[in-house]
């Protein structure tokens, strides 16, 4: 693993036709009273961090400098620094296509973060479609197995607070806070596969989307380690799936 | 169940407070070589006034025209009538915002192409970020129960020539496509819940996801029936879940 | 006449290079207390479908789905579903430039509403300086003869009444508007050919132009008849003026 | 008349709520062999300077400086300065939107340039429909009587050239343009009210309408004194038609 | 020296591969309440001419017409025809695109408006970026020597009100304005090289950067004939400098 | 000084009406042979963190994550991840008006990245318009004093290669690159104050400004402190200037 911030450009054209360009992308915005505001890219950089000590030498990565903003404009109630949608789909794009004129063919997202899904994926359909590479897209909690048993990942609550508690557990205030009411409707819809939001949802659940009170570092060691290896896993299986667009040579 | 288009202004507007905006969406693109290239649109239209039969009366309900193209550019290599995302996102933000105006303070979308995912889901989280009120988004092929032992949906494959062959066999040709060499990437990524995108993917497997061979019209009478109902169920829960928003008053 | 949406890809590549694409436009929105406000998509709608029996079956047709929403930013005073100008023009353009893609050489826009008339002369303009096509487009009311001698047609008055009351009559309630106080200033400018805008002028008239108390259905019907005829008139008229664009090829 | 370059801040606020605002626009492109490239911008500068010398005192005017370029995409296969319609659009309603700021209630475009005509009219809506004002708007060669017997008025032909034979003669080559073969589709369209466009017209017809080589200095003069006057009456028109938007106070 | 608005295309294209285009762009904006709105337009025109006088004949010159307007959002508090940054930029980009385009290989922006600057910059960057061209830009009052000694020009002061006592004393009201209470902060940041922008600033000064009270013509006449000695050496250095993008032949 | 990426949202808002929110922003580009792309991310992160231990504790300081893209499309001829300035503009934008959301009343961009400059003095001027709030910008190496006797910083040459290699020297590769042929004209333009742009001239001379040949480690320690009491000065000047946007209350 390489980081593109600590290469030269020659030795970046060098490795690019060959190797994997892994951004990852966080979020910088309100979780709740007790975990930090940077949580996100803080997390997104610790799993994938974790992932790429578990990939094999002759899968060729270079990781470049994780972007720290994303969109949370749903979280302006409160407190972030947000790109809007508009802003954050050309960022990625204008990203991706960066590393396709450096040579890169496959390329890959970390993200960090719910509301950059949709931007993310439409970011990656879009530099698929205009240039002649490979590019996929992980949110590291939706990535499938080896994670199968946990329960549903959250904002906040007992997943991104045990995690923290691995992690960072300097960062993680001592009274951890609770939703208020019914659960936020975006996250437990009224029917299946229904997608619904509500005009100041967030902020009557109080930011959060579920309780982070029974969340532990055990807890978040073990589904660190899960994510970082099903993360891994991933990116394995991109790279064994995506051979045609490992060229030999070096971009000129 | 109204038709927005039949309604009068002041129909539209005495009736705004309580119902329920529905706006289907769909395509305008090839569906490989036996199903026409409205197929999206007929079916997101045919299943939602299925399901608007199973409505109760009580769950007011306008229906507005269909929307009969979306995000098709990846099919573009053959022939479609395709909106750019950055054209599709003002598109339904528009119509959702005019609503708003018009007097309704619940939304939905419900959409027929796989294209239209993401931007569907940034445009209702926009307008419910922006306006006072409850916005909902269903794919129909992709509602939870009564459904639930089916196959995996495609394009142009065994789910959407099923369907067709229930609803408009005369549009189904004889001589049914099948893919070409190794399932698409983009359907069955090598991990599971990576996305994973290839330049020229959609071309090389001959433009459908899965073999088209063995659908069959009770299948798709079946598949029809049942989307409907997850539909109306949805629909029905939308309602419930947003009593707070339905206003008995006229809008002046 | 084919109609696209029924086509498939195959076939819809195969009549492209000989044949017209004739893309209907309309609105929704409000006209007035007594029109629906699908007025305009179904009279555009109604207008085509009777013209494309006159034209003469040499002249191939390919017709795409009719786009019901315009731009009616005037309209949202009452009520209406309304595509921002800077929204229309990308959409009309992402749409002709998916038929030059698909293979056709000749393009047509027919036009159902008075608000999209700027926007889909600059579509057309623009798409005829950047593809090697030829681009046509007609607001169905504007054409000259067959029809010299009516009125001059307005929004929701004796020229849309009568249509509807010959084409839906159970669309047309039965207490017809007049217009509130002096005619609207953009309909009658105070010197020929100046255009003047005035801020709340649909709202003081009422949301309509003249009144419609004495359309009736002869009318409808011969105005109807006289549409159709101009607008078959015009389409073969274009296709004799674009025979050097016609190409008797398939495309690939 | 005022030209606001000259007004000092506090005098235009002081006359702007009385007074017209009249924003010329013309174009920089090319104009066949005979005509030079500003044409456009100095017969609007032309026909405004006559017009408002006919305009009675007590019609107040503040006549703000030319914008020297338009909308020429069509004339840039051989010479132009041209503005994009997607730029042009938001300069016309910037400026408007200024003038309403520093308190004018009364606006009018006066265009000298065909290709400016539908961005011209979607600014005059677009700011009538957001600002509390009346907003006019006229292409010089298209207003009505006092001219009413005159040939149709074309690109660098018989009008163009006998106006400029009569403002700026020194700047008429002496060798004047034919048009090259058929005239131009989008000139005299095969069906009377179709707007036709080619790709490769303009560049076909040699850059001209029709031929230059019976205009004459006296027609010219005739033509200017009558256009003046025509835009003179449509002025006094508009502002007997607006005196609702005319006060008497200051602008603070 | 020609004016580009004096040529014919076939002269435009014909001197294009040897001249540098010389763009100048002003801006029609308050200043104080003893100059006129449209000072900066009226002095970059000013500043070119005397410049244009200076330039040897062996330098070929085009002058195209003045842009009149600029970015000016800054002084809308009090009165301005302002384009907003993100207008005036394609503006900018889409005039130097079509000189490019007409055939020119050299181009520069002359500028006389503090609120350009940056936007001058970029578009200079993008199109020599963009375009196999040299591009240069200078704020009239930023170039270096002959003009060494003088104070800091700034708006509305000293420096604009001499020059138009020099230029145009009959738009130069006899009261002239002096700044209220401390200077503005951006002009007189509390750290050299800092950028500070205030809200309200501008209008807590009055709108003026300095004491316009100790301007005279003579030292406008001195300035005046200073920075314009300062662009024509300017110029000529360009020219000296971009030799080989200078073309013998002529744009066919 | 505390980082906002270990806030929490109540944290954030309590500080954010005192404290000076301070967003470093960077790039990713080539940087020659010699030095990593990561270059001037890495740099404005460092001397900023020396400029902070230098602010007194009465400052109060809130540092943001650094944005490690910036608008490097002129290094994109050999390898770069870069923003184009359409799509910096609105980041820099959306970003500080998120931090005014969050409560923050004093707004401050240190930048690492020549090619960011126009367009953070862009977004500094679009906030401190629309919000009541100041907003400063520094480009480090553009502060005056307590630095005045160096040479002209210049790109990967000897002013940020002794800076490397006093802060990261691990990075800095032996064998250091020089310009090819004459110094690039954009450093060096004809004229003092010309902006001078030619195409391809970064590929000309070798991606870098000058040698770093002569670069060394003790000068690096030197410039990085100098450069960062520059900066530690400016934030202090900032907060001392800005005392009326500092509100003593908590951002509820």
């Amino acid at each position: 693993m390489a980081a593109l911030a600590d290469l030269t450009r020659t030795e970046a054209r060098s490795v690019a036709p060959q190797a994997i360009a892994v951004l990852p992308i966080g979020a910088t915005e309100q979780h709740a009273e007790h975990l930090p505001m940077g949580t996100d890219a803080m997390l997104v950089g610790a799993v994938l961090t974790a992932a790429l000590d578990e990939v094999p030498a002759d899968v060729p990565i270079v990781r470049t400098p994780t972007l720290p903003y994303g969109s949370s404009e749903h979280h302006l109630f409160s407190a972030a620094m947000s790109l809007r949608p508009t802003t954050l789909l050309p960022v990625l794009t204008d990203l991706l296509r960066s590393l396709v004129v450096t040579g890169f063919r496959r390329l890959m997202i970390v993200n960090g973060h719910g509301g950059n899904d949709e931007i993310m994926r439409l970011a990656v359909k879009q530099t698929a479609l205009e240039h002649p590479v490979a590019v996929a897209a992980a949110s590291y909690w939706a990535l499938g197995a080896p994670d199968a048993a946990t329960r549903v990942p959250g904002h906040a609550g007992w997943f991104e607070t045990s995690l923290m508690l691995a992690y960072r557990p300097d960062l993680v205030r001592e009274r951890r806070s609770v939703p208020v009411g019914d659960p936020p409707v975006f996250d437990r819809p009224p029917w299946p596969g229904l997608v619904v939001e509500k005009h100041g949802e967030w902020a009557r659940v109080g930011g959060l989307t579920d309780p982070a009170t029974d969340a532990d570092p055990d807890t978040g060691r073990d589904l660190l380690s899960r994510r970082a290896s099903a993360l891994a896993g991933a990116i394995v299986a991109f790279d064994a799936a995506t051979t045609e667009f490992r060229t030999e040579g070096t971009t000129a």
